[in-house]
């Protein structure tokens, strides 16, 4: 969603005390920003509050670092966490595969589009199935096979990959292996998966088969950051379709194909323009405005 | 939904086999009769085949019992499973309830406004709560108490109560009690309960306050056939809605409340309008045409 | 939504600038407030502001009529234009019908089981027909039948009950009447319609006839602020549902029913919840925090 | 939805009268057909009754052009209107452009996949934008310029290009051109448009900017058989996605692109799978059983 005004969007969480708002908007206008959208939320079971706050890049008058090591001292002072990001900043967006299609083609397309405010240098595979599409988008595209023997192996040279093409961001869109906790420990909040069923329902493997035998009225598909528990990470999107007797488990799968991409999208959309903060398990998702 | 047209209405199922489709609307064309509507399927895995047809009942020339036997002899010789039904009966409803009135409420008033064709003789419950309700409706009401020393007892008073006043379908609007599989197997397919969660996702208890730990963006609730395994019967009916991090597990209860009422009423209708044939585990729901 | 802790809100809106926000909270804190929630909104294209303040009541230290004054100060420094709610009033709602009883039956239900913060102290009918109803639920009726030549007369007596009432807001559940440009201005942003079509399609009468006519897949409803120019009003809420060619128009109505029921009772919630801010012809709808 | 069985698939509508299922299941089951399907539905208010049947194409027996003569026989004497279609052909589809590429992806994207089963022969645009995606999937990409002047020879040449490729079915993937009433007439019943915007609300330009100005709740897409009367054609299929107040024009036209893609998908879909009948300005559109 390419909005012209260049933002700067700091993401802030801390325990829930009175005062945080005065203070942080206060700290914002006493250095002449434009706060151009705070959205909050308190946590009253965790006691926990939550902020997002976009500001105009215009009144920008110091560097980034200067920005960011100044912000520093005030968020030790009330002991928040924070990021900061940059709305001209392009994310560098790593997407594996293995032989499912649809969430690629769908990704590319909506990147292309200006959708999704992302570059996309490579995509790792392994299966060389996909490599047709990775060329007709003059992708880099590198097939990483992998048996039980060479799997410590194979990851080793994707994660090398995405350190040498310095990503930020890895989407595993229908790739079919379990990570290391290793990886997903380095990549932390960084890894976005496609789970092909309406979570917690049919975790695992088959969930359309499964959820065939139990004849459910609706199907989905979750987007969920990965963690070290399958398919337990927090999640970030859901949607369902609305099904019946008359499909079979091709036929759920076919139908939940358009709801997983359209999930995958809207969770990797969410992410890249940073509205995503997570805490414990769960994530708060502020909504986007335009 | 109350249509004016008298209906007969034949559900059907058998293996499927070439030509069933001719012979039975052979069969009925054959005594004059004009084929409202016909739905069928066929569930290729099961090779199984089902049939939901409605007749005019103005084309009936015989009793009921006359065309009842009369099929019968060739549903014999088809190896037809069937029902039949006739649109002018009015299904006679039970409703057990425990505290929460949303549910009962909602039935009553779609029973009143002529959307559920039945009548509700009596409402049962092991809580006096929900007395007030019944009363404002003139609906007999059964205050019939459980304690685990009188479980076995209580039910079987619940039992008498349903036979004496001739009940053709038992809903359990929110009834926190397990019901015997002696009660299930009587009852089979003829109790719908209503579950406050998406199936098979958080079966069992509080699904709310689980929902909330998990951190779904969608909330849901399933109607379905009790049976043997809780919350494992034959659904009828599931809806969802979009849930965010602003609901806490007593926000997620509120706004389920919305989804378990409609789920349940259409499921109710559904199996009071005869569109609905078990197999298995699995319900085919034949859409309403009106 | 019963939620225990007392709040103050505060409803804003101004012309956008710089140090609104932190100006506010501020002023908030250094009255020892905890800001609860604090939700806002920035029209880029109008250049206007709006503001949801949620206050716990529990830090109110002054009479609500001094906390008024003393932020009417404030609020007149900054050109604010603002409203203040606490949430331990309960609003006098007024239900106008006519024939129709769903919409009735269930603002009435969510008013009891606690969905809905309000009183109702009458219903208000050009026909007897829903008497029944308001008699079950020991809510005083009014029937003040109306012909072409009496209808100013008739308008006058709804108007002089509502006052007798001191009612704080006016439903229109299906009540099949135009009202006057001066009804609407003297009650402007506090009577509330529900439009059985999806505005801005079918404006106007028999919706469902014209909807099947055009051979729409999906109808809806929406909840409106009552303005001169019929069915055209502020808009607090929609929602559709899916239909196909099974059914005609009297099947169409039957399952607009449901989903009128349900936008009139979001709409009714929001606008009790004080979570609405109305701007021209828009509304700004805030979500719910429990 | 690749479905591996062959099949064969009949259309058929005509007046309702007694026997028509018995006589077409008949028809079948003598000529040792099974039918894998029949779907039907009766429109009361136009005493139209129409059909939609699958045959095994195993059961074969014949060349097509024979089934087609001796079933034209029956079809004659039981006055019906009818299509006969093979699940082995291969629809040929033309896809007209302007500058917006989201639809036309996603209709290539698709059709890679396997879930539209026909071929694209080429791209026809009056803007050269869209010429790197044609190449990107190698497909032919005719760049046809239009001035008001042009208008009826740019047509022309449109009209050529699609019977020189036997095209079957042309696709509007947001085509800003308003065809003549000559290329409709021609083409009745297989040009399909996407229309941006919940028809009927907002026919004709800019829906977006006029959607945000009415505060609508949510916004829509419809795909439709284009007619003469400007989108006022049959309509195949809508949807609709939940908006706030948070999105202006260009907001909501983002978010509208989702909704629009997957609407258009739906309605080739369905064209391409022999699953819909035209009467009047009404579409019957039967469910996909796989």
């Amino acid at each position: 969603m390419a909005s012209k005004q260049k933002k700067i969007i700091f993401l802030i969480q801390c325990e829930d005390r009175k005062g945080i708002l005065s203070a942080t908007s206060t700290w914002f206008y006493q250095r002449s920003y434009n706060i151009l959208h705070c959205q909050q939320h308190t946590d009253n079971i965790e006691g926990r509050y939550f902020m997002r706050i976009e500001l105009d890049m215009a009144d920008l008058k110091t560097t980034r670092k200067e920005l960011e090591e100044d912000f520093a001292v005030f968020a030790k002072e009330y002991n928040l966490s924070w990021e900061c990001h940059y709305s001209d900043y392009r994310s560098r967006m790593a997407i594996l595969v293995s032989k499912t299609s649809h969430c690629l083609y769908d990704l590319i397309a909506r990147k292309d589009e200006g959708d999704l405010q992302c570059d996309i240098p490579l995509i790792i595979s392994n299966h060389p199935d996909l490599e047709i599409i990775a060329n007709q988008f003059r992708i880099p595209f590198y097939y990483l096979p992998v048996t039980p023997e060479t799997k410590a192996e194979q990851e080793l040279k994707v994660r090398t990959l995405l350190k040498r093409f310095d990503i930020d961001v890895v989407v595993l869109a229908r790739y079919m292996q379990i990570l290391s906790s290793e990886f997903i420990e380095e990549w932390q909040g960084k890894i976005i998966n496609i789970h092909h069923g309406f979570l917690p329902a049919f975790q695992g493997a088959n969930p359309y088969r499964r959820a065939y035998e139990r004849g459910v009225k609706m199907i989905g598909a979750t987007a969920h950051y990965a963690s070290k528990d399958l398919d337990q990470g927090p999640i970030i999107e859901q949607d369902v379709v609305r099904v019946n007797h008359e499909l079979g488990p091709s036929g759920l799968r076919d139908v939940g194909k358009d709801v997983e991409r359209r999930v995958l999208a809207k969770g990797v959309q969410a992410h890249l323009e940073s509205r995503i903060i997570i805490f414990k398990n769960r994530t708060i998702v502020f909504g986007s405005e335009q």
